[in-house]
């Protein structure tokens, strides 16, 4: 009688098959293997490869995609087992994950203590949830919203399953937007100013998962931005600061999971976003920490009121954890800057940092103001000071220099390329801009390529409440490609409300 | 400038790929239509061929198993659409689905009016929710327990989602049971008793998910089973009943949807299970109903009190159906019959219709005390007379020639094959047998090659409280290949709790 184990053995395949954090294994229907074990389509199997393993999700394929005694794998799989071409790998029944009946029981109403979030938020962050799961856990969290103790709990799970930053400083000063807004693009901004006044700022920042651009895109146009821990750690010694992908740090990694799904299934909930945008901080080493909230009917948070609760849960949570946190609530019914999309956000930013004449004054402000809140909280400039300091800092030049320094410490200071196609997109009717919808600004600007195609994205030229003549430019479309302007044009023409005039 | 439709074709390539309902499109991540529609990986995107369409979840690749231009399709997105190796499709942004803002409601506390779940299971139903979707719908019905009206609604809406069977009679017997329990295969003897009696029981039943062997996949070793909807009402029609099937009638279709993500997260709830039972009942056209409910710690319903609960709830919604429905309590803690797996169980079932001296007591009593409950319900037999009448018509061979006059209307009586390959598990102690797992069986069977394989699975040889001396087979294992028989006999090995003998 062989040893089951032997039998099991299976050539790994790799598929590149983008699927998120979830492992995925495609078998043949008729494979000895899936006979022999039982296993279901859609079942989870641990695969296993020397010492590494990963809990993946089986598919079953018929035809000629997988051949018998092949394992083909998604890129989540393939990278986790660390593998190369033809390596073998061994399949069998993952034990029963435990901390799935955790879930089950907050399913059923129960309330989970500490430990719990633990296990959970551990597992996930370690890829042993299918996303079926994980659907399940977030709908549990909102169905019956977390606890004032829960959102504590997954919070600190959150930083527990990943990397911390530590920094040999008292102060450590952070800025999070809780985003919704095209463009709106301070952080490099902010960075500069406080970091030249003296401050602490190691930024992380993500990529963009459904908008047209996250800072870490529109700031690559600038410099590198995948530092690793050791690189981070080296920029901020020299320059005390820096504006790095949060990608290569693995800070809250269970937090990236989590998103994906919660955009998928576009639920959200006040405590997961407590514990998303927290954990991130905490994590990041943060002493002192500002929150730009833009309020508005097309933004994230669509009220005052919302915004107050909001505040509210985020400040009692940063502050059991000792951080600092002051929310700045501002208006979110138009764009900040001009432009949408990582090259046109990219030359709002230079502009404003060389103090250009045609700079955006609102993402200049927008800038200054967060700036000025950290130089208050931490103590660098007295109450009611700090956005002044803030701006003599960018009008001296000081902001400007500093930024530089930092590109060159991240490895070098770019040059952004502008897309070689454009197109404008004017008033059908004369009158006031009454009403700007910034999310099909946003659809617009990743229809025209953005993010991948980096020039690619908008330039507005109209504000709210400007008078617009029949015929003027509202905005310019910029594409790397003449389909993808072709086709963002072609939305723009279908769509009569992305700009609201009123004669 | 190009309309977009023009740039959006794409080759259609079969992918053999079974993702069960959901509907899955690859396309290169390089793909200009990836990039000029903005698709976002995991995103719903909606594919049309000719006047078939499908909402399917993108997935995006790497290197070279898609080629630019060709959209690689899962099996349900390649049948839905009707394709042929080749054909063209076309891909773009579907509609926001609006069901899926009630499902959000829902988890937000809401509870839905009857409307709400007719919209929801029916895009359910019609293959327009990814698994998230529904793993989010399920889960928020499980945190927040559907009210008493809810579940009626619910079971409404999954009655119309489908097809629904119409007889032309007063009186259509049907029968169901709350499984979990391994063997207990009574519906090929409570249709045989009941139809040679006069009554009309056109019976579906289900292939098995998860089990070693569902009722469709026993009976289609007797005899053909996957009839359609005329070919039921000819036999119907011929002989007062069938035992065909289910999955060829699309009774509920949106039922067979929720449970394969019900069971992935091991999430079920009483509401959802009487919907899903009802649901198919109503849909089969059923007047009379007996559900077997067999109660015991490894069994589906754990306690008495689980067991009542659940009763109430079934009889409530199938009185507001127009159903008289009865609720058979029955001992749980072990398999009823010897076999278990498809041929093993096949056995059974005709040595009870065949009178044979051996063949298993309990399953010939649960036969007959399922088909006396029919028999009163529907008013052939007077109160208390039903078990005698059904006994005495097993006895008289009046069912087991309705039996053989049902396989041939089918389509043949067939001869069921036993496998080749068979060890015994031996006790490994005396005493006396205190407890069975019926969970651990059933994986045994399935390691052993069940139901794929037809002929594997075991035959129990000892029955609680029998005393046992070491040594003595427990049960033989039946397998189609040897390896197959070696990997059920290693986990045997392994699993030292399946059977528990007492000194």
């Amino acid at each position: 009688m062989n040893p089951p184990a032997a039998k099991h053995q299976l050539r790994a395949r790799r598929l590149g098959l983008d699927t998120h954090a979830e492992a995925v294994i495609f078998l043949d229907h008729d494979s000895p293997v899936c006979r022999a074990e039982g296993f279901a389509a859609h079942g989870r199997v641990l695969l296993t490869a020397g010492k590494r393993f990963v809990i993946a999700t089986l598919y079953k394929t018929m035809g000629d995609l997988v051949a018998k005694g092949e394992a083909a794998l998604s890129e989540a799989a393939w990278q986790r087992l660390g593998l190369t071409e033809g390596d073998k790998i061994e399949i069998s029944h993952p034990d029963p994950l435990a901390s799935m009946s955790l879930v089950r029981a907050r399913v059923y109403g129960h309330t989970l203590a500490s430990n719990s979030f633990d296990a959970i938020v551990r597992d996930i962050a370690q890829g042993r949830y299918s996303n079926l799961e994980i659907a399940a856990f977030l709908t549990a969290c909102a169905a019956k919203p977390l606890s004032s103790d829960e959102v504590l709990s997954l919070t600190r799970a959150m930083v527990n399953a990943g990397e911390r930053l530590a920094w040999d400083r008292d102060i450590v000063v952070d800025k999070h937007s809780v985003g919704g807004l095209p463009g709106n693009r301070t952080t490099p901004i902010v960075v500069s100013i406080v970091t030249a006044l003296g401050l602490t700022m190691p930024k992380t920042s993500s990529r963009a998962i459904t908008s047209p651009a996250g800072t870490a895109d529109t700031m690559e146009v600038l410099a590198p931005v995948a530092l690793d821990p050791e690189a981070m750690h080296r920029v901020v010694e020299q320059e005390g600061g820096c504006i790095a992908w949060g990608g290569a740090v693995r800070l809250s990694p269970a937090d990236d999971i989590l998103i994906r799904i919660e955009r998928a299934l576009d639920i959200d909930t006040e405590g997961q976003m407590i514990a998303s945008v927290l954990s991130k901080k905490i994590a990041a080493g943060a002493t002192h920490l500002v929150l730009d909230m833009p309020v508005g009917e097309t933004a994230k948070v669509r009220s005052q009121a919302a915004a107050e609760a909001l505040s509210r849960g985020l400040i009692h949570v940063a502050e059991a954890f000792g951080i600092k946190a002051h929310v700045l609530v501002g208006d979110g019914s138009q764009p900040i800057g001009r432009g949408i999309g990582p090259v046109l956000e990219a030359l709002d930013i230079l502009s404003v940092l060389q103090n250009k004449p045609d700079a955006p004054d609102d993402l200049r402000q927008r800038g200054t103001a967060l700036a000025g809140v950290l130089l208050e909280l931490s103590g660098r400039a007295a109450a009611g000071q700090g956005v002044e300091l803030a701006t003599e800092t960018l009008t001296n030049g000081g902001a400007w220099r500093k930024f530089q320094r930092i590109c060159i410490a991240q490895g070098g200071l770019r040059e952004p390329k502008i897309a070689p196609y454009r197109e404008p997109i004017l008033a059908r009717a004369s009158g006031r801009l009454m009403r700007i919808d910034n999310r099909k600004l946003a659809k617009l600007a990743k229809l025209a390529g953005a993010p991948e195609a980096k020039a690619a994205g908008l330039e507005l030229y109209q504000r709210l409440d400007d008078e617009i003549r029949a015929g003027e430019p509202l905005c310019m479309l910029y594409a790397e490609a003449p389909g993808e302007l072709a086709y963002a044009l072609n939305y723009a023409e279908a769509q009569s409300d992305i700009f609201g005039i009123s004669a």
